[in-house]
């Protein structure tokens, strides 16, 4: 990353980046006659952000893709808070925190940031090193959700467990061989759910501090649930334990 | 569909088929030196199965995809039943069956399949004329799936629902603007979950013969849930009332 600047593009991508307001936008392209992007329009103009008319070339010319939609916008990179931003904070309650160890795919980092978002989970933790980062592909995948929900980046994920059960957090790891039913799990708030690698689960240190180990109750002949499927799945069930 | 046979690809599909047995398999081709494929090739001597070893131009020039990770079979189509098939058997019963109302994209099909057999769903339904029909690549995404699970295949939906309801079936409706939160739906098996459209949702016909319409709670700030993830939350939910 040698440019202060990034493109995010899709248009709910760029209209939750407007909405959301953690990112400076510098300009907004848009393809000439786009009917998608009339409340990015009006968005923009009452946010005084530059909005300049465009063609496919210009954008394929900026994005290196042709799965815009018809419209971009160059912007300053999603802010990143550290574990202590969260921890101390007084200003928002962090109830459920999702945890991806080791997510390989931008498209599953993707689904699973806009479950989270969604279902109402109130964090994203991603180690610092990763294979897949808070890339425009994750944006646009994420349909915009990770325009909005708070991503903590830290350096190792065991010591951050640590952390967070020092701080009263509970943390339960999903895990094919896990030997609790994720439905008949008795937690209560704040926690953690880990979730690991698409082929090779949560790591053995990380796997290790986890309070328990919850499973999907599923058949065995097919190679289990698509990872980002399983995610959804866990993070709508440990969202009820904490109903506001 | 001129011949009478197809290609699927990727290891998990062509085991799954070999051990699914519903379709005729004619010959498998293996890259040389592949280190997926000994279960399969295992398999295929035991059955007496063709295995020519091959290279990957030549599995390119049977399938115009590189997603095959070294291993394809030439198959017979997939045996797709009628609504009379299941609803006459006294061999399997039928207590959850996913009805897709209209599914564009075969990537979705093949996660939906995958996590309906892998959560024990019993059945999908799919309209005849559809958009996405059960193609290899629909085999490969479900990981197999679609090669075990029943796929009936019917002419109309709201007409198979009425048939469905006239034999005992209650149907609840997956949908954003459903009025009962799934977790906390009273429902008795045998029923049905039907999935509508991707962009859409179900259609107005489908949708009047639901005798419930459910939604799974979320923020409204994102677009909602991915597709497969909310049919993979809805499955999740409806298979913990068929308990076996």
């Amino acid at each position: 990353m040698n440019s202060s600047f990034e493109y995010i593009y899709g248009p709910h991508s760029v209209l939750s980046c407007i909405k959301a307001s953690k990112r400076k936008i510098y300009e907004i392209f848009i393809i000439k006659g786009n009917k998608n992007t009339k409340e990015i329009e009006a968005l923009a103009l009452k946010k005084k952000i530059q909005i300049t008319y465009s063609d496919k070339n210009h954008l394929f010319s900026l994005l290196r893709t042709k799965n815009h939609q018809g419209v971009c916008a160059r912007v300053s990179y999603l802010p990143e808070l550290s574990l202590n931003n969260i921890l101390d904070t007084t200003e928002k309650t962090y109830d459920f925190i999702v945890i991806l160890d080791n997510i390989e795919d931008p498209r599953n980092f993707g689904a699973i940031v806009r479950s989270a978002f969604c279902l109402g989970a109130d964090a994203v933790i991603i180690p610092e090193k990763r294979s897949s980062s808070p890339s425009p592909l994750v944006s646009k995948v994420s349909a915009g959700a990770i325009e909005y929900i708070d991503i903590v980046s830290v350096v190792n994920i065991a010591k951050a467990l640590d952390e967070l059960k020092k701080n009263g957090y509970w943390a339960a790891g999903l895990a094919a061989e896990g030997s609790i039913n994720i439905g008949e799990l008795d937690i209560a708030a704040p926690f953690c759910l880990v979730i690991g690698n698409e082929g090779s689960g949560i790591r053995k240190l990380v796997r290790e501090k986890c309070d328990w180990l919850v499973n999907i109750p599923q058949g065995t002949l097919v190679s289990s649930l698509n990872a980002s499927v399983a995610a959804g799945i866990g993070i709508y069930e440990l969202v009820k334990k904490i109903k506001r």
